[in-house]
């Protein structure tokens, strides 16, 4: 591991967009949206991505400098045509959108096509509640996962998330998978030699293994607890895809490997929470709540109980001014800086 | 088991809601809700939820002839009060002050307070699909879940359903609890003499069980997924109750055995496909796309992939003219008839 000032960090990744043709306006945006992910554990969002972002800008298969429009306009309901940009930039832009229509409207939901990953879906919730409103946002992603019963990979782990806001804590954050897991966890078993639980995925012939390596050679992924998370994958991706007319998750590829244009859709629901209820009563249930919660009895093993987000928020308010980051993901950030002219 | 034709079952159950002071209008969506979930295989939400129903209009905690209001209006999104009403009158109410902007609107959310036990999520939603609208209706309830960590039963198994329509299939519907199982289910396992599988619940003490005394002896139901069921669970409280002011799952208790009114809350979400893509397309691509799920290859021990809601609506597409209820429900049915004049 390398230790790196985030100050520096920000730089580095922000001149690499820069010098790929992002805006200055725009790069700020995804640079932050992999910091957040790196500070609050979430490595498989983090500062790995900027390769395989800045490689598809290079291949003519993201656009660095996108024209985001909204193309079905109905009042408290949108499509957003992201114009192929990446993903942050049109989550952000689509946000932008919603924020200012909710000076009006009291609720504003956003179906968003021609995108591209767009790193957490609580990146964005989170952003959401901490302006007050109660968000759900979700993403479709590349096909990993087999339907319920199956075994060819025709859905995506099509994270969802779900923000609001609490006076102390800062938020309620919940950004989970549909899977079991992530890809990017059946890695980490295999990297470390150590076999998985039960129920995270099936080898090549449709068989439940433990043993990470059976699972990466062709195998999927599991749903969450079973048939739920298969549909709750399938309601993503008619959210994310159906309604805007993005590609399917069994009509996109992996980011990683793909020689085609992902078409990745994304969804948005913001509820202002002072047009609906009184917001000190709001936020005064909402803490005595979550003091229960907090201070009720841990089972044995536990020693505390965590709101959702509450480690990732606690992580994110650290005053660190460094960071860990893999040697080999410091090494291509660099190979990705030699050459360009650093203002 | 007895075997009883549907239409006298329908009758009986009518005359009995009838005979306790719900309105002509009203008793038909109650035991249409009823009657669905039994045909389609989710007892626990059937025949046998009729006796508690009439018990708390009886003792005064259920309001037979609901005023049902638009509390808060924001246009696209409002809060209903339910007036203490039956939550099937208060969810139908809902339903059609909702068809009846999206008139004029793309969208309508709902956040309802001041109801009761509604049924079956999908009840609803699947009626929401039929009429071509993409919907998401939750429901809390009554605590018996504790939070991921935790030992104390403060949440409910919360609800979710989601449905839109397809073409060949009527429909896409996924019902969900936020937990691993429910309180029902346990009982069956009991009332068989067999054990659990591992994660459906804890003992008294916070252990690990398989032993559905033990889990009903004091313990509580798991999340789906662990924390990722607990953190559903909490942000379908806050969609149904933080919103619209009705009681958190941890304030409000059992229908089975509590005095105190439940101010049960709901959420509805409901969104016209029509209005944000073109409705041939929408659909030419979701039968599509189910197809190919559909014709994939099953894994071991799997003889055919459904879609969610598929088995229920083959159920329901029965055309069968009895049904089997046990014999103790039908008891209760007759005790609850006696003596009430039928038209």
């Amino acid at each position: 591991m390398v230790e790196i000032e985030i100050e520096k960090l920000n730089k580095l990744m922000t001149d690499i967009l820069l010098s790929n043709g992002v805006s200055e306006e725009e790069a700020p945006v995804v640079v932050d949206s992999i910091l957040e992910a790196e500070r609050s554990g979430v490595e498989s969002h983090g500062v790995l991505r900027l390769k395989p972002y800045v490689q598809r800008i290079k291949d003519g298969l993201v656009n660095a400098n996108p024209d985001i429009k909204i193309a079905v306009d109905r009042d408290s309901i949108i499509v957003v045509d992201g114009d192929n940009g990446l993903g942050q930039v049109v989550a952000e832009k689509t946000l932008e959108i919603c924020y200012d229509r909710l000076e009006k409207s009291s609720i504003m939901v956003a179906s968003v096509r021609n995108s591209n990953h767009f790193g957490t879906s609580g990146y964005f919730s989170r952003k959401a509640a901490e302006k007050g409103y109660l968000a759900m946002i979700a993403s479709n992603a590349s096909p990993t996962m087999a339907p319920w019963g199956g075994l060819d990979p025709l859905l995506g782990t099509n994270p969802i998330a779900m923000s609001f806001p609490i006076v102390e804590n800062s938020n309620f954050t919940l950004d989970m998978a549909t899977s079991a897991t992530a890809k990017g966890k059946i890695r980490t078993f295999e990297r470390k030699g150590i076999d998985m639980p039960t129920g995270y995925a099936l080898d090549k012939d449709g068989y439940d293994t433990t043993d990470p390596k059976a699972a990466l050679d062709g195998g999927t992924i599991l749903p969450l607890g079973q048939h739920k998370g298969y549909g709750l994958s399938m309601f993503v991706d008619v959210l994310c895809a159906g309604l805007s007319a993005a590609s399917l998750s069994y009509e996109t590829d992996s980011m990683f490997n793909s020689n085609n244009i992902a078409n990745i859709g994304h969804f948005f629901l913001l509820i202002k929470i002072d047009d609906i209820v009184q917001r000190e009563q709001f936020d005064n249930r909402m803490q005595e709540w979550i003091n229960t919660i907090k201070s009720s009895e841990t089972r044995p093993g536990f020693e505390e109980i965590y709101i959702p987000g509450e480690i990732e928020n606690n992580k994110l308010s650290n005053q660190e001014e460094t960071i860990f980051i893999h040697e080999k993901t410091y090494k291509e950030l660099l190979d990705m800086s030699n050459g360009i002219s650093v203002k």
